[in-house]
């Protein structure tokens, strides 16, 4: 749809905004933008309002490096929670993810990407030194480092582990392997391969 | 995801509002929040003003109800647009449609919907009323309904052609058959039916 067919700069304006939004075309912009123009003002100001207040508002823990509303966030200030077992994680979803599963109870630590060299994203760049001052605090038993299975999260998992070893602290990592559900046809030869390497007597 | 795993109240809120823009569902509306998390505050802040600023000050064109900045709309007042020919479409999309086909040079109205008995939309719910009053002005020599070609499509273009045919306007709708590009075999059978009647001479 060509720019000068809009018939708004005001609509116009509103559809290069939704535009910019990871995955979002501008056909789907426009579709986003008219559903709003049909709705209350009051129902736009509380959207527009949810995302400054985010944006403005939100802390992050000054332990863990999660999305919180306080400054130690919720997971880290809950006294339930197994302190000696610190999850490694890249983003804030992973925690979500990790919650989700209702299999972990100790603490996460966000370290908010993976070394990517290509990138430009190194060591320096990522909450390291806040991880390594966790762990020289004492207390911390096992790191569970929980990247993704990329070429840079091996990389990352890889420098921790030299970084960690030390201390004296177990590092562990994710089990790989066949997932839940999948058909082995379908399965890609690098994780069958190590599945079958890692393969767990019954 | 499950509520309780939000570490952030102030970022489920923001989740909250974005999954219920039409199609998106709570992990996208996630990502797209943690995406605006990533901008600077003044570009979320932009983000939301452009919103508020088209919900609270957006005009619809006093002729055709099309979105506008102005009063009347560019279209309307262009006066080297064809006021004798008027489009008669369901939604602001469908002028922003039609114009970038760049083959039409007359005026627009915006029905805001079409007929649909079941879903409890009558010819009084739709801006049919301003259409008679712009034909009962005189200077309008052909309409042209261009509505989907649905049920209920049909059924306005029925009630319209009714209603307009006393006033000795010419009223035509948008042509139908196999669309550009479609291979005979994937075209339903009314469609193709329908092409074969209204054959065309070589």
């Amino acid at each position: 749809m060509n720019v000068q067919t809009f018939p708004s700069r005001l609509l116009e304006r509103a559809v290069d905004e939704f535009a910019k939004l990871p995955s979002i075309g501008r056909r789907t912009a426009l579709r986003l933008v008219l559903h709003m123009l049909r709705q209350s003002p009051e129902t736009v100001d509380r959207f527009a309002e949810a995302i400054t207040a985010l944006r403005h508002e939100v802390k992050f823990c000054s332990v863990c490096n999660n999305i919180s509303d306080t400054d130690v966030c919720s997971i880290c200030s809950n006294p339930k929670r197994d302190a000696s077992l610190i999850c490694v994680v890249e983003h804030i979803q992973d925690v979500m993810m990790v919650e989700s599963t209702q299999q972990f109870n100790g603490l996460y630590h966000v370290l908010g990407g993976v070394i990517d060299p290509m990138g430009g994203v190194g060591p320096q760049n990522l909450n390291i030194s806040s991880l390594e001052s966790r762990i020289a605090q004492g207390g911390v038993r096992e790191v569970i480092l929980a990247l993704s299975t990329t070429m840079e999260g091996d990389t990352t998992n890889f420098y921790l582990l030299k970084l960690l070893k030390p201390s004296g602290v177990q590092v562990s990592t994710l089990a790989r392997g066949v997932s839940f559900g999948d058909e082995l046809e379908r399965t890609d030869e690098i994780t069958l391969g190590r599945a079958l390497v890692n393969r767990v007597p019954l």
